[in-house]
């Protein structure tokens, strides 16, 4: 216990040093340093622990709906003599898409993990914030465009539009079109985190 | 009542002075106010300003997007005893989501110019400012969810899918194909457009 705060405090004194420093050198030269503002570390160190957790969540959301679709595969047990009827990912453009963007976002979750380690460690440091910021709004963006597109796609598979002759294959092909349900509601899980983890960041960068 | 006039006073009076006030009251006591931190007012102005234009760029995107789908329709030249050929934004259920969804961007957007000027005046207030980035996630969500849905049927009716026997219809309706594609873009654009509004808040709010 008292080494535990031996450590905060030793993080403590370099930290708002630098903070002070970059704000305004000349009060606590003039006040030797003794009335700085509290910076609020602890309420900040749950924002980046929370943005943390939310990215775990979220990385597990996509690399399943990764796998999911990756691997929903079904054949009918019937066949004539020149065809088969197979049902995978890629006879659907829109599939190979959602499948890509959802391991490139998985990817990015798992770079953004040391950064994210960085905020929980330094509270008050802005530049991974903005950076983590940047590159998650445009993760979310994909994450919901994937998303939504293989949902319409999915909708169409189940439903069918007879306006424009376009017949529903889900009667046939009930699991592969289940596995890619679940995948769209997990990407879609994923791309709601992402947003939360942007409103996160902006409270967490919120000056006091 | 006396606190509460206070509190009013020392927010009405100088922008700065409040913001001195909720970081180091003692500085300010001690220093007679001469030597607070500078509080880059004029860069968050900037960022107001900026996010006020990005704002009524992208009312305009979806406006005009939902605007086009809602009137994009047309009827073939030549018709049958018991059939006329037409198409029109309601034939598609994904093309209704993507007019409701644009609107509802419409009108939050609409809302939202109020509170984007106020953050003008007072380039220093946060409240605004977090109430503004809650609500811009969810508007970009729902317009990239809206524009991509809608993307991957359009992709659809322009190049059918031979693998689930969808065949395209952009050779008939080649009009009404051209407005959505071109509704589709208007609305990526104003989806985009959101994520850098989130983006500039996030910087706009860095705490120094």
């Amino acid at each position: 216990m008292a080494s535990d705060k031996a450590v905060e405090t030793s993080i403590n004194i370099p930290e708002t040093k630098s903070n002070s420093k970059g704000k305004a050198p000349l009060v606590v030269s003039s006040n030797g340093g003794g009335v700085k503002p509290p910076p609020k570390r602890g309420v900040k160190k749950e924002f980046a622990i929370g943005d943390f957790i939310l990215r775990l969540c979220a990385m597990g959301a996509t690399t399943g709906a990764a796998v999911t679709v990756g691997n929903a595969q079904q054949t009918l047990p019937f066949f004539t003599q020149f065809f088969q009827f197979q049902a995978q990912y890629n006879d659907i453009p829109t599939l190979v898409f959602f499948m890509i963007a959802n391991a490139i976002v998985t990817g990015y979750l798992v770079l953004s993990l040391p950064f994210s380690i960085i905020c929980i460690i330094r509270p008050l440091a802005t530049t991974p914030k903005l950076l983590l910021v940047i590159f998650d709004a445009a993760m979310a963006g994909l994450t919901i465009a994937a998303a939504s597109a293989t949902a319409s796609i999915i909708y169409l598979a189940h439903n069918g539009n007879p306006n424009t002759n376009w017949l529903p294959f889900c009667q046939q092909f009930g699991n592969f079109c289940q596995s890619v349900s679940g995948a769209v509601v997990g990407s879609l899980i994923a791309g709601t985190l992402l947003l939360f983890i942007l409103i996160l960041s902006a409270f967490s960068l919120k000056r006091r």
